[in-house]
């Protein structure tokens, strides 16, 4: 028969079982760190009709939307959670409680141009905070502490949180008389860290027209920089001439002032005037999140406050506050820079158990009681040579295997050999499994990401 | 602005937070007992090159297929998980171990008919053991452990793990010299349990085109039940004419004898030899699982071992043996017969914190401190009446509310209603936490799946 060569799509991410391991680990933190803050899980279809996901209207997006027809409908693949989340929560507007706090951690799709390290399907990892018709500020404030611990608890130590708020920026290009501007002003000093201020000054007059005063205002004010307290006591200088941007001061006085509160070190945390989340949908506390000794990947959690998430389905005026990670890309990245502790475990099993009767009841019976006490136990029983089986347990990094013979099924003992030290015991059951137990705890116990 | 009705695809499951809770609950369980028993979990793209996915050609599924095209490239979203494995295991060969056993827990696709109950996107919860040219059949006689701690750990006890091999089907045929047709005839007899046994018999006369003596001899054969050991007994009585068939009982021997050291109560488990699982592509013991008190869902867990996983794209034998559970279908049909346990907390957060002060500094800590102790905890801080604040608790059934005001605060204890029970305490913080802890332990203990 003429054979079919398999491929996998490129864009798409297809692990290998050991690394699959370190994706479900860094997932299961990510999963628990949310639960932990008070968000339920949520699951809404990869598709969607296109009318509904569409509805905004997809702009930049558009080109890249997996979009067809099946039958008569005209069908898409969602390309980010957030439109997923807006129709969620027009539809089922009645049967939610507000504020209504959701997680998810779902693929979505976008055609891009294959690239290394773009990918066309991947994982987002979403949290977002829904108000109806009101958001307190404090939810705002709560956002940089889940991102602390996510990080956190991922085992990254070097990284910063960056926060701005928009209200401050808008307000600032009101007092200017900038307020037409502001978005092409924004999108300009966006580029601030790659071209630099005195190129970002030339675009602001050459490309958006303004005078020079203007420009170097503008570059004054993004220049503010220094310890949190510093950049709040700066901005406190252009306090009472716009209302617009001295409500966007309290309100970063606040996420500030909760910072100790919430328990983040003032190392992870940084007010940074230049950032604005290029989209114009955010416009309060916007987020974002760097690894200090790998700037060139950008950030790698952002969000921020938005005033209205369903308008495209609903009159309701839905306030909300959210950020997400991309996931496919951080576990990437994480694996290019090495970052991800090699020393866990990513066996199938915890236990490969060679039984060396004929008869395998004894060793039916052995698996059977590990995996009623929480062992991931396989029982090996393919007709191989005693090497074949040890270098199965080895090329799997089964950290034990137990041999049950004769001899000890007549003793009441389990000869388990620990595969990384080499050590081998004999002792009863109960002794064996706190021991395997205690060896597992210590391999588990570092972190998903090691920091060089 | 006009307003688009928000709305999601007929066929396509999206829940409420409390059910979506109750599935999540599910899928936890199912990755825990598969990874019990050695299973890697593995992640594949919905989406594949159609030349791929499609090499076995699609036969009755192919017109199902979500098919459509971006750019030059032909694409289709997986309609199963079976023919992705067979295309990771052909395209990493040489990276994976053997046998390989992995278990997949992920959306697949097919545009069904929309009918109730029917899923165009649903999870299907897969695992399967892959040999390199063997597999030995102490793997087909695992699988219904497996299949046995599924569902005893999702709460059910009136199940029946049914049990037949196919070179006991096909030797027997073989004996009636209708080898050529026993692909029709398994078809027929697969109808038995909704046209009953005379009605079989008339199909396979008037449509097979068998004798009366060759329909009564298979009516014969299929009649054969009563226990376990009635049944081999029974089967006995053929052996000695077929190889084929002597292969196939000798088999079912081994998978019956060790199902006591299996831990597999005789009540779940029969030997069943109208079962064929319609496919060509079994080829040795195969598995359907019923539930006694709804025989009309028809079988929940289905499988059995096949010798070719992926001769499309491969010249190497891989056998192997799997099952897969219709997720999807499984939790609607016990929401539908209202077999989901109702008392199990399905909340986003064990305790919502109702701060009584300005200054939200002491609630944040004592949230934070919760939370460091695996307390889902939220802080809420709207401006809203208390009523409507203990009405979001009630709403939510978050169990804890604690408040937080200035006596409490001085007092150094923290103010605790359990929202059940409606007692309200006082305790320090180490006690309090003891008291939720025991009670979330004690809400948690039961099974999702509560049998009536």
């Amino acid at each position: 028969m003429a054979k079919m060569t398999p491929r996998t799509l490129s864009g798409f991410m297809e692990l290998l079982p050991a690394p699959q391991q370190q994706m479900e680990r860094m997932m299961d933190i990510l999963r628990t760190t949310y639960s932990r803050y008070g968000f339920t899980p949520l699951d809404t279809p990869v598709i969607e009709s296109s009318e509904v996901l569409l509805a905004k209207g997809g702009g930049e997006t558009e080109k890249q939307i997996y979009r067809f027809s099946k039958g008569d409908a005209d069908l898409s693949l969602r390309f980010d959670l957030t439109v997923p989340l807006a129709k969620y929560v027009a539809l089922h507007y009645n049967d939610l409680a507000f504020p209504f706090r959701r997680y998810q951690i779902g693929k979505v799709y976008r055609g891009e141009r294959a690239q290394r390290g773009r990918f066309r399907e991947f994982y987002q990892a979403d949290i977002d905070v829904i108000g109806d018709g009101k958001l307190d500020i404090t939810n705002e404030a709560e956002i940089p502490a889940i991102i602390y611990q996510t990080f956190s608890a991922l085992g990254l130590k070097r990284f910063q949180i960056r926060v701005n708020n928009r209200k401050i920026l808008n307000g600032f290009y009101a007092m200017q008389e900038l307020a037409e501007k502001s978005g092409d002003i924004m999108r300009t000093v966006d580029k601030l860290d790659k071209i630099g201020p005195q190129k970002v000054r030339d675009l602001l007059i050459s490309e958006i027209a303004l005078s020079e005063t203007q420009a170097d205002e503008i570059l004054k004010f993004i220049a503010i920089t220094g310890s949190n307290c510093e950049v709040l006591n700066a901005l406190q200088g252009y306090a009472g001439k716009n209302e617009v941007f001295d409500t966007g001061l309290s309100e970063l006085n606040t996420v500030v002032k909760y910072l100790a509160a919430f328990g983040i070190p003032e190392e992870n945390f940084a007010v940074d005037l230049t950032i604005a989340r290029g989209l114009d949908y955010y416009t309060g506390t916007v987020y974002e999140t760097t690894l200090l000794d790998y700037p060139e990947i950008g950030s790698v959690c952002s969000g921020g406050r938005y005033d209205n998430l369903a308008e495209y389905y609903t009159d309701r005026q839905l306030p909300g506050v959210g950020i997400s990670i991309g996931l496919t890309r951080l576990f990437y990245v994480l694996g290019e820079q090495g970052l991800l502790n090699p020393s866990l475990p990513t066996a199938p099993a915890d236990v490969l158990i060679l039984p060396m009767t004929e008869d395998l009841a004894p060793a039916i019976a052995l698996a059977t009681q590990l995996r009623q006490n929480g062992i991931r136990t396989q029982l090996y029983t393919e007709q191989k040579k005693f090497k074949a089986k040890m270098s199965y347990a080895d090329k799997l990094a089964i950290p034990y295997v137990v041999f049950l013979g004769e001899d000890e099924i007549n003793a009441g003992v389990v000869a388990c050999k620990d595969m990384v030290s080499g050590e081998q015991t004999k002792f009863g059951f109960d002794e064996t499994l706190q021991r395997i137990r205690v060896g597992l705890a210590e391999k588990n116990a570092g972190c998903v990401i090691l920091e060089k």
